[in-house]
């Protein structure tokens, strides 16, 4: 169970390893992925901009809009962002410091404008890191209508304060994955090929929230100062690299 | 029926003012509330204004969040933009040139942050402007679970190119509602008490929008040309006198 951040309870890795998830669903519309795009900044900078405007706008009707492919990473919200972790037997963690790490997606048809879709979830990785502890989460999303697979959403979620749980000589790890299944590359020591910079608008964090991330990050400024930020967060990072 | 520009059809005052309309309901969310909020212009110039987050967060949860009384416009949009108002017999008017005029509102109960309203509309005005037409739409709104009344909107639609339907040395004039019921102000030759200037978001038609007015003036750049506005059209009027 989550717990406040002065608890001694440490993290139980048989026990959340152990969990099993009730599957869920979750049901949108065609606003909500407008709303969405709108949210990471689509338009923020030129509201007639054509091949944003696909995101938000169709002359045909909003069932055409085009889908970006991250939309699929709101499918497991509710668990990634902690609701769903905090009934995770044996894991100890103070729901104000965590925080969302990597996201890795897998796609596998094209993302509908609306519909409903079925979470399979399970716990693919726990990880020691000292201060904090890293769970990663595996969520498989399949059409409700057809049953077909759609998505796969791998989230890793840094729980800061729950680390500590294993022998600091030799930290517990544990993933449920190959290797070789994720790209991971290390950083290129030359300079990026490609380099694009833009501006979150004001108010973006506030309407990104509304897509589902509820953290209160992105909304409570002295919850935002206690995680360490200086305002509203809300940040894209990405690095464009041509091999 | 909406018909094309090039038709002849004319408006029928006795037609249109026989209509009925069914009863509808409309149903929203915290989220809707906070969407609205976000799309009118709240914390946009800064996110962190505590009075403006009210109507976006808070910290309790969303149930706790302000509603802007201007989200009661909402309720009858289906029908006042034009959606509802194809469907009435005699009146006959190109849906890309309707414009929405006049919103008056009447709240008598606090507005819920989220819940069931049931939409009462009938036609309160049409007139004769030569080549528009004016509708007078009156919507009056009830909570759905305990039946009380909520609020009133009267909205005036202004059909472009839908006139001409009367003798226009004593063009058509019909109201509903007695005349002093409205307070009619005529601006004072007097500068403003109070200025307040503010710049809407790039975005900003785009994500009011998604609030229910449909209408592809806030979406389209084409159709917002034909209309005669220059790029996606959002714009908010207020002066202030103090007597």
């Amino acid at each position: 169970m989550a717990s406040s951040r002065n608890s001694v309870s440490k993290t139980d890795p048989k026990l959340v390893l152990s969990h099993k998830f009730a599957e869920d669903e979750v049901t949108y519309s065609e606003r909500d992925v407008a709303i969405y795009a709108l949210g990471v900044g689509a338009c923020g900078a030129d509201a007639v901009d054509t091949k944003e405007l696909h995101y938000v706008y169709h002359r045909d009707g909003q069932p055409f809009i085009k889908v970006l492919p991250t939309f699929v990473c709101l499918y497991p919200f509710k668990k990634s962002n902690g609701l769903g972790l905090v009934d995770v037997p044996g894991l100890h963690y103070d729901t104000k410091l965590l925080l969302h790490g990597q996201q890795y997606i897998e796609v596998y048809r094209s993302i509908p404008s609306s519909g409903t879709v079925v979470n399979k979830a399970s716990i693919a990785g726990l990880h020691d890191k000292g201060k904090a502890a890293i769970v990663e989460l595996e969520t498989t999303s399949y059409l409700k209508e057809t049953g077909e697979i759609l998505c796969m959403n791998r989230s890793t979620v840094f729980l800061r304060g729950a680390g500590g749980f294993s022998d600091s000589s030799k930290p517990y790890s544990y993933t449920a994955y190959p290797a070789n299944q994720i790209f991971r590359f290390s950083i290129p020591k030359s300079e990026p090929t490609v380099v694009y910079e833009d501006r979150t608008q004001n108010s973006q964090a506030l309407l990104y929230r509304l897509s589902g991330d509820y953290n209160p990050l992105h909304s409570d400024p002295s919850i935002a100062q206690i995680a360490g930020f200086a305002s509203l967060s809300l940040s894209f990072t990405c690095a464009s690299y041509v091999y």
